[in-house]
């Protein structure tokens, strides 16, 4: 695609083959980057200039009109090309909704119009595993302190939705400047995975934001509802679109390297002239691709109920509902990261030893997966199903289901 | 539900309501005949008073008028139930739609017609592994001779499928009156699964029938299509919503027992007061939950995929299109056979010990779904998708593809 | 073998040999007598006239004067043609044992040679989730009354051993003749494996035995020692081999059928003119026999480790000793478990649908071991192995571990 | 350890002692090397000083005297902390054996004596899959020139070991000076995993050696036998330690992380103190070390039985029981790899996503073990078991079997 992009598609399916667009650009230099653990300036740009970062706005503000649905289906999209590019957008995503989460009326339209305007980048500092993230009331203005670890896309974007808590406990979430005084980027992400994503700390210093800033506080009253809560379901489910994601790659890219590269294996009988007539590269291949289209099949149904959740009017979110899909979703993200670690491992298997060269990073794909599957233990998204379909028990809302 | 039927249901949801309540019948001695091998007879006439046999003929002919999404959807729901009634539903819903896979304008009308007049059920006998049923050209009749095992709803059906082989190697399909005084059961099915479905021996013995009973013939020319390739898909993909069924049945006949009888596990450490907070107990559960919705998903998604082709008009359905569609049931099929097995044998260490007593027989579940998922191998399953996922290679129509 | 069996060997190679000849004869009618149900009073009869019954007696008693390793291996050998032989033979070799274990050394000398002189054959009743048997002092004697279930062996054996509580909580071991008036057997065993164990309810009713026959009291006190408590962790290892006996006999049973019954499958490509030489069949078996050559392995160096520590000097027996052995005993039944539970499971894939007549009853493998690997949760071995492996935890010694 | 090494050991557990010191030193920077690609130049120093190097050495030449089991724990033991060094250790003994394996009687002494004189180290150059190492006979001398890839221990030892052949197809292998002029390390191994093997590509140009440095010539003729074909076995065997090896390396230092960093989760109820004390936790390491355990006892026996055969006098090995020998190395291997890699993936579920920072880099369990076990195909392996297990049959002799 040429750097500048200039007219939006209407139609889902264009936006599909937008993102598909940008997802062949960043594979041909994915290996690359995650080699030299490049911060990816020019690959959040090339979100912007794609018009895929302003793709939820509506549309009489000037964003795509589209659905979470589709919204989800980039994610995973990207995601196949690079994970954690997939995460940096799947995250804006959220953020880019964080009004609508939490915020008043006004709060929502504000900073729609400000998202779309400036097609601003949004990055999060949230870690809920980090207590020490503290706002104080200051009269007009809030005053906060503090440090999260894993904030991914540190740095790279214009705005920073900052989770911070009020002395009484209350949650106080707020959208920052990014360049603001008080913020600073550490810079210390260093992991075997989703090496691209700037998940280092950040540290807030007396950084100052009026009231209004504050999501879904009026007369310093937070406001809040069930639909509230499905932040946290849609949270999830992007990691599930990502995983989804990044396990497809790996079976594209190995099937890319088997048909060109792997010779066949003369010893043991039954010898063929190519690899692609083993019968054990085709068992093999036949069985990635019939699990990731079954996760990927639970991941496509999952998507379109939260997306129904999330643009339905709100008075259709019932507990009951919520519970439900929360399930559902904690199925979808669990049997991703089963089966996606199983094709990012076995895929070698029919790519041979000379598909371990550096040069392919070819463990790039697990790698990813196996380190953003460990934001919350897959034994409780176990256990939390198994409750339901033992005893049709819904999950308490926490920060994690 | 009350034994004589009275109106038919016009929403795809009130026909599965009904077959619900079908299934719920079913499940209350499933136990005891699979016990006793009892032939289904009460079982099939439930089938017909449902009016669930003629659910997929035109409303315009007295049928239902639902499409195959809903037929197969049907068949898995019955199946929770019981495997072997699903079974006999789900070929019967195959060899209603014989005409429209094979016949001729003329016979489609004439056999739909007598099919929803009389509440027909049918059933096949077809084994393609058996090559000697053979049909013999007599001027205006066809003579038919020959011997066909796995001949599933034997002597249980109102009409009969027959599959023989022309002289020249051309099949001649003909749907016979299980009646007629040719034919032969042997009764000589006795299996460690699906026992209930009359699939023993049928012979045939001078079986004549007038050309015009043979589908698709015209002038003793065979008219044939891509069309009628979809009917080994429909045969497969109604396995699939079968073993997926079988699966769901098993998972919820282990909660429920779960909930009911199992005790708490007291040694060991970490004790509950009930098995339903073991932690084992609850990880299982989700585990199982998870993958029978992922399967579930596919199987969804496929049956519309299936639906749509069998609903389509006629030239819609090119070979790329049955192609993909094949692969996609091959995915779907395996995935329920493996995940199925699984649950089924792991249910038990959730249920406990006493869970393996006679009188339960729990284990029909793993013994109905382990006999018929090897109507033919899954191997070759992966492999099939495995040439496409590699090689975007579709599978030779075959009986089994 | 012939009927009566003369001399006894003397080499545990001999006594393998012997137990192979037991299992042939076993394995001819296996199948049979499972469709039967039919209580295997002649298959008792033959491990009496085999000899084996008393392999573990000293041979200055006149006994086989083997260690427990072959006793072990004796019960794999026989449970891969049987394993409702193959546990009553296992469990016998544990009571047979029991006075050593709980015994003082008179009644260890007494029983032993009261057990070779008459070919005794023990059976137990002990389930210690039933809680109810009480034995009650009646100065000289003790008086028992109760009711047990899962009593494996009921009214099969010479000698039953009994377990009670007296008022205070203490255990009172008693082996019982099996035809006292006071013991009453229900003969309601009907389970959907191990058919052939009768393992049915227990009542006893007023039995009175002196208190010599309590094991291990002296003056009406208990005396114990760690070394009591390794009849658990043997009871728990003949499980091992129970189910690694049956995986076997399953690999064994259906390696057979495929080479003599199976067809090679003609459709999908790559076709063989024999199922022996398809590439999946061949990767399942080689499967297959590597899996249970591994639980083999782990199994033979568990046994060997727990026949030192049942033959060693008593004082050899330390709580460190006894947690280490118990941990790899728990780490050897859950894998013969898992592993065993797969193969008869996926053994039916490279024997194809014919597989499943009734008249083979192949299912017989998977629903035995199915049946007797719910003894206790395969959870909990895990978890114990876990405490261990995580922090050097031993296992508290209870009735399962 | 002290880094001159004084006594060697005598007692074989006292070699197994020293292995661990070794292991123990290589473990401190293990991870930091990993992430430099540091060349091993100073761990190999450290296998010449430990007195390792030799143990395969006869005692009477002053070497260890030991057999080749402890040769191969010790390869086991070192690749627990160090994979590459591992791999570069059970290379160098395979060498150190190779004129036993293909050399005539003179040559064994004197390879041997100058090898334990020098404590020298061994590499080698010979994957089969490369076909252009030729020997051309030059009178007394042979000029070898070639090219070979996968050359671990390039640069790092003392002596390389050639695979060339001959123009009409005969083996020549020759054991030649690193150092000498003709031998030239490209420095291009630049991989996923195994980094620090130092595997890449050698050339070789107009080498000259004399016929007598030829292993197993004699005037020209080549002398081989059935035990030249135990060199094969014994390489695939010292590759089922190294598996062994890293696999167990992956779970302590995994169980090392849990117990000192891992924090407990508090979300989704039955919240515990310790991360230790959570029931998945425990669960995963009971799992992960039972099944290290079944793999190490069938890796244990094998090696036992392959020591025999490397030990005992030449006419023992018949092709029968190297065939057997093979087919039990094959399971060995596999079952290695398979639950291996399970572990090193599924380890980090009970580490949580602080153990993927880099600094740890505790992917390189994974990316180790991944990258070696593609050596050959696992799926051959597995044929390789089957056709054992089904048929009898005993495999080929190749260079992988």
């Amino acid at each position: 695609m040429t750097a500048t992009t200039v007219d939006s598609p209407v139609l889902a399916t264009d936006w599909l083959a937008r993102a598909r667009e940008v997802a062949e650009v960043l594979a041909g230099d994915a290996a690359e980057r995650d080699a030299a653990g490049r911060t990816p300036v020019a690959e959040v740009r090339l979100l912007k200039e794609s018009g895929l970062v302003t793709l939820l706005g509506s549309r009489a503000a000037g964003g795509g009109g589209q659905d979470w649905s589709t919204a989800l289906d980039v994610v995973r999209t990207v995601s196949r090309a690079d994970g954690s590019v997939g995460q940096l957008l799947g995250y804006h995503y959220l953020w880019f909704w964080a009004a609508r989460f939490f915020g008043t009326e006004g709060q929502i339209r504000l900073l729609e119009e400000e998202a779309i305007r400036g097609t601003l980048f949004y990055s999060g500092a949230l870690n809920p595993r980090d207590k020490d993230m503290a706002a104080v009331d200051r009269g007009d203005s809030l005053v906060i302190n503090g440090r999260k670890s894993f904030a991914s896309g540190s740095g790279l974007s214009d705005r920073t939705f900052l989770g911070a808590a009020l002395p009484d406990g209350r949650p106080a979430f707020v959208i920052a400047e990014s360049t603001a005084p008080g913020l600073v980027y550490h810079h210390d992400w260093d992991n075997m995975g989703q090496r691209l994503t700037e998940s280092g700390t950040i540290t807030v210093t007396d950084l100052e934001v009026p009231w209004t800033a504050a999501l879904g506080f009026v007369d310093k009253e937070l406001v809040s509802s069930v639909y509230s809560s499905l932040s946290i379901l849609t949270l999830q489910q992007i990691m599930a679109n990502l995983y989804q994601g990044i396990a497809e790659g790996a079976l594209s890219a190995a099937a890319g390297y088997t048909r060109t590269q792997t010779r066949p294996w003369p010893y043991g009988g039954d010898p063929k002239d190519s690899a692609c007539e083993e019968w054990y590269v085709l068992e093999h291949y036949g069985d990635f691709q019939s699990r990731l289209w079954a996760t990927g099949a639970l991941v496509e149904s999952t998507n379109a109920a939260l997306s129904d959740a999330l643009h339905d009017p709100r008075p259709a979110m019932t507990p009951q509902r919520r519970g439900e899909l929360a399930v559902r979703i904690s199925a979808a993200k669990q049997r991703t990261i089963i089966e996606g670690l199983d094709v990012c491992t076995r895929m070698f298997d029919v790519m041979g030893a000379r598909a371990t060269s550096g040069k392919y990073r070819f463990d790039r794909f697990w790698r990813n997966l196996r380190t953003h599957s460990l934001h919350d233990p897959v034994a409780y998204k176990k256990r939390e199903v198994g409750q339901y379909a033992l005893m049709g028990q819904l999950p308490r809302p926490t920060f994690y289901s």
